[in-house]
């Protein structure tokens, strides 16, 4: 080594295939089956390589303890039925979330593109990371799209201090010819909870107004916020938006709030089990006469937040993915010595 | 007039039947058809019921200024079609956007229970007031919905200075049995433009965070703010939400964003013209074999709130109309003055 060489980081680097590899073969030894693995390893691989380290391999022991607790089903097969024209239901079987998207993509597509509108409604899935790879593969096929979930009772509503609510992301996409989709998922808490864990883990202390103590007052340091209740972005009104995931995502498909999925839970902590709601709208159908004027005016809109410095909410991670692609990605090695020791293995099986 | 009595406050007391009679009188001199003026009477009339002054009464002189402007179709006649089974559009012909609501509704609340979803396209209408009494008409047929509409260029993307977006707003309804339905409607701005307005003309100021002067930096001037540019609430996820609307009711349906709206507009301060977009959700097809179950889990929620004494987003309009319903509602004197100059009536006219 060169004597200039910078002292080594303590990372190692993988390609992509090596981290769907280790996600795969972690989630096999634990006792997933091909239906559930191949795309829960796909997502934590995207969230890798869109720099989203902490819905990536970090996921993993949470994931091993999700998939070993009473509660999950590891014969789960995905059960598709279609309540209407316009609707696909999708029992996850209280398995993972995503193999039940995977599953109903096809017909929510078909149903969408032939309405207008159509809606996936997602029972009995144990959450797995981002919404975001889903509201993409939509955008892709041409379809603007929402997805939501609620997810565990730790945040208290805007007026009150005991937790009610839960993390509930809401994401959205947006398709673009010949360009990446306008793509946003973000948690209707102040803070997601894996960035205070994460700020727990490294002594940080959180901005003002993520969340409270468990005498209900605001409070900075994650490990009290954690214990006590984390609070809604934006006022009572991101805390009315938490609410509408609530409801649309749980009683309306017929599923569980976050409370009553803490209650399921019964403290085992694996990730929350929940409904999701995903629209569909297909502009094709619904945008009338001029497709080009429509297309027009999103690019329009997109280019006057680009055009004076704002960024679109995808950007960064649409850079980070034209880089990775190429170069693989870095892990803390303490990371990579948990994931080897849960029986992560960097080359693929055969 | 007894010694004690305290000294007249300069408001005028009127019965919900003389603000209908009001209002209709000002809109039908100022030209507008029963069609236009009948709903526009009767959403003036629910705000004023519900003590939302600011979308009430006062919003009389600015719909004159916009049924006169050059844009405005006095002869609008709403036209309905049927795009797909799960679609309604109704083009309002650069009318109001309520008559196109009214002439819509039967279809959608059909569509809706028929195939569990449904949409109401309402294409090149004039903005008017709040969206929630059309989000509670729908709960109170058995309907979950969602309605939102962009506006006009008035509000700087979360990162940048220069207005993009409309004040955006979105509302949401949830029907409850035997209860008034849970419903909400904000604007993704940080303040609504009418309260900014409001305080200016109070001679307050903004808290902070709510606008940017013409330079760009932030103010709590409001006469600044409304010359330069307001924010949206809550950071980067309000203004990925606002985004979102204007992509949701502006291009996905044919319509303009609020950008375009404001170039149409061409400098006469009418009320901003635009797409809304409606989508209605049937609880009964979606909710699955339980209903009972997911209506308890609803209001399971709902108490989790209210027993912390956190308020349900439309409490307080509920308390307000069990109030104004025997009481009637006062207006203050200059108000009333303005709109009987206005040709206002207080009498119903036969």
């Amino acid at each position: 080594m060169a004597e200039n060489t910078p002292p080594a980081v303590d990372i190692v680097d993988l390609s992509l295939e090596e981290v769907r590899a280790l996600a795969l073969s972690v989630l096999r030894k634990a006792g997933l089956t091909e239906t559930q693995a191949a795309p829960v390893a796909e997502t934590i691989t995207l969230c890798e390589r869109d720099g989203r380290a902490s819905h990536g391999l970090l996921r993993l022991p949470g994931c091993v303890m999700t998939i070993e607790s009473a509660n999950f089903n590891l014969q789960a097969e995905p059960e598709v039925s279609e309540p209407s024209a316009a609707v696909v239901r999708v029992d996850a079987g209280f398995g993972y979330s995503l193999p039940a998207f995977e599953r109903g993509l096809p017909l929510l597509e078909e149903k969408a593109k032939a309405l207008g509108v159509a809606v996936l409604a997602i029972n009995n899935c144990f959450h797995f990371s981002a919404l975001w790879p889903e509201v993409e593969t939509l955008a892709r096929r041409g379809l603007a799209a929402l997805a939501m979930t609620p997810s565990h009772a730790w945040v208290a509503p805007f007026g009150g201090i005991k937790p009610v609510l839960g993390t509930n992301p809401l994401a959205f996409g947006w398709p673009r010819a010949d360009k990446n989709p306008y793509v946003f998922d973000f948690a209707t808490s102040a803070m997601a909870r894996s960035d205070i864990a994460m700020a727990g883990t490294k002594g940080e202390t959180l901005p003002e107004g993520c969340g409270l103590n468990e005498q209900g007052n605001p409070s900075t340091v994650p490990a009290e916020v954690l214990a006590g209740a984390m609070t809604t972005f934006g006022g009572h009104k991101g805390t009315a938006l938490s609410t509408m995931i609530e409801l649309l995502a749980g009683p309306l498909i017929g599923d569980m709030t976050s409370r009553d999925s803490m209650e399921f839970d019964a403290g085992e902590k694996a990730a929350p089990c929940h409904g999701e709601l995903i629209v569909a709208f297909d502009p094709a159908l619904l945008g009338g006469d001029d497709p080009a004027l429509n297309e027009a005016r999103a690019e329009a809109l997109f280019a006057a937040f680009t055009d004076q410095g704002a960024r679109l909410p995808s950007q960064q991670r649409y850079g980070t993915r034209a880089r990775t692609q190429n170069t693989g990605v870095s892990i803390p090695r303490a990371l990579y010595d948990r994931i080897t020791e849960l029986g992560g293995e960097r080359a693929t099986q055969a």
